[in-house]
């Protein structure tokens, strides 16, 4: 049995508020207002499943797929899929990424559920990340990400270079 | 056979140089300015390979990465991977994006060669977009994906809920 179900945007920001104190990503604002979010909502044997649909502009799951391929978390994610890493090794095997950036996006993916934080006491004390079941389920698809970018580099920039001849003679 | 060799980052740049004519996207100019960037080639009987590394942060690997998860790449490449579409179709697929943007992602994609645009004359003239072999060889990476933030969305939101919770009641 399917049910059409039309959710504002409130409910929907009630469920995982962008607002909160540890808000730490400003983008998602950007998201357009106003538009109903419609779900289909199956009620069966094992209750309700929505169904979420990252072509949809307020659905939820647009958000978290921005969250989980923003400019660091899959770098974070390889790296921690290898095993837990202390904040100063993940700046390390991270090359780039700023001590406060890193930070950031650290706590976004602990609020995401992604990453637990694990502080043991100590002056100072140590503080360890590890990727959850839910982050290391994500570490999957990144790695194919990581692997077809890393794999196809040298082709993307070689149409790059292509087209960028073209578009150049063509303005002559 | 190994070598190590480093390269500048202009020579980086003179490969896929984001300052041609038809570059549309601001952000790569963010990178860090002044590493090498190290990459390891093998020179083997099928020639020399080239070791591409997203987490080394001169790699150009990192920029093709960035460019084919960016905001709406991905839900381009989903809706294409069912078939070509006119760009009046595709506009309508993608929930929330404008029209200059779409226009600036295509040809983004069509420069990275992930997209071919075929214009058949006419009045207005026709435009099809259709994915290439290689923009087709990234569906498959990117469903993973969508299917990972579609099947996981409700989890990541009960966590920013959980988050927000304790976060708040450890304020007062």
């Amino acid at each position: 049995m399917e049910l059409l179900v039309s959710l504002s945007r409130d409910d929907v920001a009630s469920t995982g508020s962008e607002a909160g104190p540890a808000a730490v990503r400003g983008t998602d604002a950007e998201a357009p207002k106003g538009h109903p979010l419609t779900a289909v909502v199956a009620t069966g044997a094992a209750g309700p499943v929505a169904s979420y649909d990252v072509l949809s502009p307020e659905c939820p799951s647009r958000t978290v797929l921005r969250h989980v391929v923003d400019r660091w978390t899959p770098l974070i994610v390889a790296v921690l899929a290898q095993g837990p890493r202390r904040f100063g090794e993940l700046r390390q095997a991270v090359g780039g990424v700023t001590p406060k950036v890193l930070a950031q996006t650290l706590r976004s993916m602990e609020r995401d559920g992604l990453v637990l934080r694990d502080q043991t006491p100590g002056v100072p004390p140590r503080v360890d990340y590890t990727l959850t079941p839910l982050g290391a389920s994500l570490a999957e698809p990144i790695a194919a990400l990581r692997a077809w970018a890393e794999g196809n580099a040298e082709q993307v920039l070689a149409h790059r270079e292509a087209y960028d001849r073209a578009h150049s003679r063509s303005e002559e």
